[in-house]
């Protein structure tokens, strides 16, 4: 067998890289639980018509195919992996709607695949954390300003860079246009997602060759995309835009105001309402979420989703639903390809037994499993080679300890940073608390 | 949309099983860390040729096909899911060994996914739970006795019916054949593999037929397959039975009463060397192991696993190891069909606060922030409804505590399993450990 080579698009890490993505991954789970979201997974693939009811993605989807199908076993024809989480839950809701207590308030952190183009922050297997809130018939507007809050708790709780969540309000941009007099909401808000892309003047020509606008129309509306604020003062910038009152509009707004308010009680400075923002999946009915790595603008949102009022919905049932989705894997591509967190060491081990002698393997197997009954970390060294050899084994993992069996029956155990080496019984010894498990670190960029 | 039905072969849990299925997966990975092993992942897919050069069940591979392939992209042609966590290590070990620090220690727990015909245990999406120790060059023999401990560390933490752990050695079932004459190796193994399914009098007739045995012979090898023991006797059973002396049969005796005896004194009764295990796959060279949930042999090996000397080489670069893998699917398809286990609640959340009044939410919002600041999981009331009404929500979902603020600024907090209600402030108030997070429990089968 040749020594294989990577495939572009799949990524995988190293030890090292895997230990701050589970501490990562970690963190975004306990912070779920601690705002009451329960953990859910749904099976990887979903029926190709299913996923291609949702959106404009067909031809990034993978599809299925059993090697030597049996000819008359059609149960896995015609199924396809998932594309995003959202969409397999919203068709877990459906299917097991008799069985849940709505709301129903998941989290679901798995992997997904697209076969896109691969660059960096955009890869054909990656890994999505996702929270949802789905109600049957009816979802509070609260929730919408719930979601971002547990996201800045999970993300400001790990090493990284900070984020800013930009937030607008799909009520808000469709009364707002409505109120000008332009009647084709879709098409304004598709060009006004363009603005980033083609610049003001394209979009202003866009608006008057595809929507009809006029002058003072196209430029309300790029006004209105220009509008960035931490609190309400945008409420009243937007009101002074508008051509005339007009109830979704009002809703809009209210509901922006409360989502802005609620943010800067809880993590000042994380959100900001921006009417630029539009969201291309057309499923969207309320708010509208993206997020920025700061000083990491070319990576892409690294957290997007919204509100969603007809995702799910079978004959007369329908499920409205609010979701947040945090691109696991396009953050870590970027933590890891410029070194912004390290982890203290390659390996869950505090402590290495070394081995005097192959024949007392026995003894320290019982040292080791002493040490675990308490909870640290422990293996044997894997031959008795030489203690300087055995003392390398621990330093290449960065595995801060080594014990060493005396030969009158004591122990005496090192710390091979200081180099300091005391006595120390099997059981009660403990490493001190930032030892016992590896920690991470932010780097200096 | 239809209400959509589940698709066989590929389960999905409900909230409660997912709860039961984290836990399990939790102690695990716990026990698996407390040994030593870090946490791995590779990637889903595998290039087909190296899947099929693995065994013989190419029929069950899926292969991937985007559904709009690029034809000038060839960059995941031919790819396929991995159907085990084995190959996928063994390769990752090759393509990284430059970065990695052997012997490897690694865990690893990741779906798979086999286009078998799906009954119960069996499934066509399903979670494993691998360790494995691989070396450079050469890998010492003692983590052959150690990897069953581990296992056995794990499963014991968990309320489930005990299992058994059956363990053979292919350097002793091939250097005893070899003893008695019969040259073909192989195929013994392959017959004998059978002797549950066909009988100990075809499998007799399938050595005279198939490995030219002789009758005394093929006496023999069912004797030899119908040795079981707890403790070392077998070996001299064995030694009894052998034709004559065998380096290899020694070899594998010596290891096999290793393995036995390192496993009476950590967890008496779990292991038992058995010489008619086979398994199935031709890469084991050394310790081979399958499992048994007691009380349900039915359900097939739940644990299993072998030493490996040439699953991976790169011209003369050779990765020996040794591996266990726990079904992670079937055992908790058993679980939850016999519902053997369960979660005391469905949901993370330990506290609802009740909501008096709508307008009163953002002081609401404030007490479960203060509960969760001291890791206390808190949901706010998804509307302002009758208290009857919230108290229903908590108990529907399994929360025991409902908070009630009070109009005078004061707080009360209900046990609403007993009703005792108590004043509580935000501060301070933590609930019994034990109702802070869903616990497994056993239930009466």
């Amino acid at each position: 067998m040749s020594r294989p080579t990577p495939l572009s698009g799949f990524p995988e890490w190293l030890p090292r890289e895997r230990i701050v993505e589970q501490q990562v991954l970690d963190r975004l789970r306990r912070t779920f639980e601690l705002w009451g979201f329960a953990p859910l997974e749904t099976r990887s693939v979903e029926p190709l018509d299913q996923l291609l009811r949702k959106g404009e993605i067909d031809k990034e989807v993978y599809v299925l195919r059993r090697l030597q199908a049996d000819p008359d076993d059609a149960g896995d024809s015609g199924l396809a992996l998932h594309y995003d989480l959202t969409v397999p839950f919203a068709r877990y809701v459906l299917e097991r709607s008799g069985h849940l207590q709505f709301p129903v308030k998941r989290y679901q952190i798995q992997r997904c695949w697209r076969g896109e183009r691969p660059q960096e922050g955009r890869y054909r297997e990656f890994t999505q954390a996702d929270i949802d809130v789905v109600g049957a018939g009816e979802l509070p507007f609260h929730y919408e300003a719930e979601l971002p809050l547990v996201v800045f708790d999970a993300l400001s709780a790990l090493p990284l860079p900070p984020v800013r969540m930009m937030v607008n309000n799909r009520k808000l941009s469709q009364g707002f246009f409505r109120s000008l007099g332009l009647e084709d909401l879709a098409g304004v808000l598709r060009i006004v997602d363009k603005l980033d892309k083609i610049g003001p003047d394209a979009v202003a020509d866009a608006l008057r060759a595809e929507t009809g606008a006029g002058d003072s129309q196209a430029k309300a509306v790029l006004e209105f995309a220009s509008i960035r604020s931490e609190d309400a003062s945008f409420a009243d910038r937007v009101r002074g835009l508008a051509g005339s009152d007009d109830p979704l509009l009002t809703e809009g707004i209210d509901e922006l105001v409360r989502v802005v308010e609620a943010a800067r009680e809880h993590a000042p400075g994380m959100l900001v309402a921006d009417l630029r923002i539009a969201r291309g999946l057309d499923y969207y009915t309320g708010t509208v979420y993206e997020t920025e790595l700061l000083g990491h603008a070319d990576l892409g949102s690294v957290c997007s989703g919204g509100r969603y009022d007809n995702l799910a919905s079978s004959g007369s049932d329908v499920y409205p639903g609010v979701g947040l989705s945090i691109g696991v894997t396009r953050l870590l591509s970027r933590v890891f390809s410029r070194s912004l967190v390290t982890a203290s060491r390659g390996v869950p081990t505090c402590v290495v037994v070394a081995l005097p002698d192959e024949s007392r393997r026995a003894e320290c197997d019982r040292v080791a499993a002493a040490l675990r009954r308490r909870g640290i970390p422990v293996e044997v060294a894997p031959t008795a080679a030489k203690y300087g050899k055995q003392i390398r084994y621990a330093d290449r993992r960065g595995i801060p300890f080594v014990w060493f069996p005396q030969d009158d029956g004591g122990h005496e155990v090192r710390d091979i940073r200081s180099g300091e080496q005391v006595p120390a019984d099997p059981a009660s010894w403990a490493p001190p608390p930032s030892d016992l498990m590896p920690v991470l670190e932010a780097s200096a960029e």
